[in-house]
């Protein structure tokens, strides 16, 4: 495996070094990976990426040439390069599983380690939450536009690396895409992968009869074939059903990837009903996302299969997964944990303080989610009783929950170091993933103008924030 | 080295079995890698991935478990499983170097091999040229934007997982920015690596003098103190001021993170400036790209450095490269090279057929490209003498360049599987393209609507593509 240490960016290392040579190496921190809006305006966003961040944990060494590379900028200092050579994660580690339906400001991992791990995994974490939340989050839109509707992803080809082709199309699946183009994917995490065929192959044969022909010959039972080569209607059509036709088959599909789609596809509808062919479905693609989905659906496309490429794989329309990791509190000599705050000249940029729990509270009559709330650590919320919430940001908007159930969503992943969870395989997070947007109400799930989910803090929490914030404007 | 042969889509695996039982695994085909359209409607873009997929190409083979793997999937004969076995790539490819400006429509690169081959390397070339040139075109215009001053690669964490972070640095190196904060990406690439402290840092000590101080103490000659973790102009810069002439330290940095950059940079400049440290410089972060650097600057913000993160590693505005594979010739029984052409419902997914070349043209008075040329493989143009190019749309809009001389664009990489190319540095790539944007008019640098470029078809091209397109309408 490699060896991905040094994939941190270059301040984590002088920080570290500075923690090191100022007496703070051991010093207890606290952070928390949050985001601060959910991408395309959306109502929430899926988790994803635990898996990836636990594989690089479980590793996370630094290897000779790594510490030869670094004593190279004469920055840090021999005793820090020494002890690097034995460092390993021994912090704890919290999170929320992949595939669970989360919201702004709420953390979807904790980390509770020595100054200088806790620095020195922060790039490798975000980058591997933020990538696959994105890519689980969009995909989850598009599924959703599709409406029953199977999507397939086909966007390696236009994806960020081939990491980027191979993560993406795992977390498209946690998120509801059953099946990829991506061979490797298929081989690596047991994603099907499917596929039709290129406009090459049709090319190279001198018609297009032939090229469909030969393909069915050789495909009886997974035959998709290309109709748009040439001109849809008049030639890849006929063409295809007098080649499912002579080769007897009745169960396949054709793709189209060009055109007017919802108008192509229902005529193709027609010509394949009006052959006999009712079971062959009709596969689309072409820059697809949910918002030319749905635009499909509602104008009455015949459209069985979206595949769906580039949009998904680069979440076009909102490429970037804002997480961030903050330092929420330290432990000082004793043990005590002293939470800590970030104020910002950007109001949204002010953190949320301490070593927090999150509460996912459904009602029992729908056990649909009603809000989050954020709690201190050791605080014990008694659900039994009717529950008060209140808005954070304007405290005066109250609400009583009546008959309700909570969940706490962060669950221990590392306890010194040590693996303690159980990481679940891919089709569990799966299931797990449609249950949770399942208990979502439709309200939050609007792609536009979503209602806003509450997420909460706990009355000790909310007052601990305000003390910290009118403390600091006392320093001005 | 990881093989990643099976990334690849999994339509290719069932055409090359298709070739393989046709009979026609053996047939040669030609594709050009090309895209349609420039990101965020620029003039150009920085074609960019070369050595990576010669890095690729070099290695390509099947294990046999992916062999096993394949077999599973019980639609492969097994004939053809054991072809690949010993399949490796023993054709030809040529291309452009990386940093080339290149336009839309023309080759990045040509592929001359046997139909399995050809097919079964498109998604690997396509994903890598793809993102590479995505990255180094976004880079390029944020360098631009900057006019002048230091443009930093910060987005690691915010990258489509850990190899884009890398090859995204790589990229963005060639296209004009000297640094990263990506420390492996220093170690792999030999791009310096660079960084600042995070506001955990600040945080972490009782106030932000003391994280100043404990700092500028660490590291006095790269001193670089992050100024908003309270207030930037009540507190972060004074505290700054203070540690720099406690410490004695003229030469260093403040960065700036939230806020009104144009206002805070050119308050701090002040002050820095009043207190006698005018060699420090600011940096400022932020989810800058290449608009808001232009508003900075012409506001007269004093930024001397920008650290540009998010916008910058996904290429966010436009996060898609669509560079595209598509069958230009086959070659018949005989060698001779039949071109192939790729009709469609959108008109601009029309091919240009024929294994061809890529001149460009530049006036031998001020040495700046006029136009591009693209010419049937053996066609010599005499550019000796005055030489009229005309537009392939319009083709009565018409041209005579006088005084010219031309340079091949397309230099071959691959012959018969062999590397026939000097791959050079990446700082050799960088000093490429910094020559190649020198090399192109102003008028098609803009940002807002940039002059169009002309890429033209020699007439001998332009004939056999009109012939074709006329063949196949008779078809229908």
């Amino acid at each position: 495996m490699i060896n991905y240490a040094l994939l941190s960016d270059f301040y984590e290392l002088t920080m570290a070094n500075g923690y090191y040579l100022s007496g703070m190496k051991d010093r207890i921190l606290y952070f928390d990976l949050f985001y601060r809006s959910n991408p395309d305006s959306g109502g929430f966003a899926i988790a994803c990426g635990l898996a990836p961040v636990i594989e690089q944990l479980q590793n996370m060494h630094f290897e000779d040439d790594d510490i030869a590379f670094l004593r190279g900028k004469s920055i840090f200092s021999e005793d820090f390069l020494q002890y690097l050579k034995h460092l390993r994660f021994t912090g704890d580690m919290w999170a929320v599983p992949e595939g669970t339906v989360v919201f702004p400001n709420e953390p979807l991992l904790t980390v509770r380690a020595t100054a200088v791990e806790a620095q020195l995994i922060e790039t490798l974490l975000l980058l591997l939450v933020n990538h696959q939340s994105l890519i689980a989050t969009k995909a989850n839109r598009i599924v959703r536009a599709a409406a029953g509707r199977t999507v397939l992803e086909f966007g390696a080809r236009r994806a960020h690396g081939k990491e980027a082709s191979l993560n993406g199309a795992r977390a498209a699946f946690i998120a509801g895409v059953p099946a990829t183009s991506n061979t490797l994917a298929d081989k690596l995490y047991g994603i099907p992968a499917s596929g039709t065929m290129a406009h090459s192959w049709v090319q190279v044969f001198d018609n297009e009869y032939q090229a469909f022909a030969t393909y069915c010959s050789l495909y009886p039972n997974s035959t998709s074939l290309l109709v748009d080569t040439y001109s849809v209607l008049r030639s890849g059509v006929p063409n295809a059903i007098k080649a499912f036709k002579d080769a007897g088959i009745t169960k396949g599909s054709i793709r189209l990837d060009s055109g007017d789609i919802a108008y192509l596809s229902s005529r193709a509808r027609a010509m394949l009903d009006e052959a006999g062919l009712e079971d062959i479905k009709i596969v689309a693609s072409n820059s697809l996302d949910e918002g030319i989905i749905r635009e499909i659906n509602a104008q009455g496309g015949k459209v069985d299969i979206y595949g769906v490429g580039e949009r998904l794989i680069t979440a076009k329309s909102d490429p970037v997964f804002g997480g961030v990791y903050k330092l929420v509190a330290v432990e000082d000599e004793f043990g005590n944990i002293v939470p800590k705050i970030k104020i910002s000249e950007n109001i949204s940029k002010i953190t949320t303080p301490h070593f927090k729990k999150i509460y996912r509270l459904y009602d029992r009559a729908t056990m649909k989610a009603e809000a989050d709330l954020l709690t201190i650590y050791d605080e014990e919320p008694d659900f039994s009783k009717p529950f008060e919430i209140f808005d954070p940001d304007f405290p005066w908007k109250r609400k009583i929950l009546g008959d309700i159930t909570a969940r706490e969503l962060l669950v221990p992943i590392f306890k010194g170091g040590e693996l303690v969870y159980d990481v679940p395989s891919i089709e569990e997070s799966k299931d797990y993933c449609s249950r949770e947007v399942e208990s979502i109400w439709d309200e939050v799930k609007r792609f536009e103008n979503p209602h806003n989910y509450y997420v909460d803090l706990s009355q000790r929490l909310w007052d601990e924030k305000q003390h910290m914030l009118t403390e600091e404007r006392k320093k001005d």
